[in-house]
């Protein structure tokens, strides 16, 4: 049963599957933020789910294919540390969506759990988050080096370097503010540290 | 069996299990840095140490006495995110710190994975990491007001804020590293930040 397939047209059984599907991969997302990848089991994700383990064999054939259906869906609600639209501001946007994340602290731990357990060789979000940083790097240092040619960088500020930083501290900040939501403040973090690096408008 | 009250003059089946001790949580640690403490058993840990998990049961009455055994080990060899001694300056000693923990993945991969999977509220390391962060956070922030005080602070930059950055930075940066090692510079990252915040003795 492939419900890939079932475009926006299908109805019955395949949009009903859709649905299933997705849901099986909401509570994964839960199941993994809490439990984190290897401490999770494919019986505990159909039992929060609902459902029966071989019914849920019909949708995943794994847990390591669960768990690239939890990063697409990650992807596709465009959460945690994300690279801008086309036409906004670049530091409006990471103080914007920096904002937006304290409304998701559940997305925001299964990512720093993953991101985490995933450096070991043999976890099948390695090459996720490997290409993940890499693209997000490059994205951000674009952003630092076109404001470099308006003039709005501090003279000494490397883009390469200002990028891997802003990535750095926006998931270090966010961990903190997982443990004492009340006491750290992410979007003003990452505001002070643009503020420190780039030159407002017009004294540039 | 209480290998804790082996004090430095006690040789023998005390000494010697001592050592058995250390050499279950060093295992432990290694097993917790691939696998995670959800994803980890005691059996895994006693058959890593090459002995019986009875025999590991005769040192740790469960998982979470284990867990707690490694945190006080990690801090014993005071690696990682770490405060000064007494007379070394704040700015040397964290880009030192940063530098030597190059030598170290496999801590900082435990230390990343443990810190991220602690967030939930029922793990047994949730206690030791919020205490963790509200020390370093005071600790820093203690440095960076001293500096102030010396007038080597930037203008506007507030030492409580700056105190959670390196922290959150030298996290978050420690972990692009552990994913690529060739390509990121922990040191060279804190310091440019520090860069940023701190005029150099002479021109304060």
């Amino acid at each position: 049963m492939d419900t890939e397939i079932a475009g926006p047209r299908r109805r019955g059984p395949y949009a009903k599957s859709a649905a299933r599907r997705r849901q099986i991969v909401e509570e994964a997302y839960r199941v993994f933020a809490t439990r984190g990848y290897h401490g999770s089991s494919l019986r505990e994700i159909a039992a929060a789910a609902g459902i029966s383990l071989s019914n849920l064999q019909h949708y995943f054939t794994g847990k390591e294919d669960v768990l690239l259906a939890v990063l697409e869906l990650r992807d596709e609600l465009g959460a945690g540390v994300d690279a801008p639209e086309d036409d906004e501001p670049f530091e409006r946007h990471i103080v914007a969506q920096a904002a937006a994340n304290e409304r998701i602290p559940g997305v925001i731990a299964l990512y720093s759990v993953l991101s985490a357990e995933a450096v070991t060789d043999d976890h099948p979000g390695r090459e996720y988050f490997l290409g993940r940083y890499d693209t997000l790097r490059s994205e951000y240092e674009a952003e630092f080096a076109a404001l470099r040619d308006q003039g709005r960088l501090r003279d000494g500020v490397d883009p390469a370097l200002a990028a891997a930083t802003v990535i750095a501290l926006w998931e270090g900040i966010q961990l903190q503010w997982l443990y004492t939501p009340d006491r750290i403040d992410a979007a003003a973090t990452l505001r002070a540290y643009l503020d420190l690096v780039l030159l407002s408008p017009q004294t540039a």
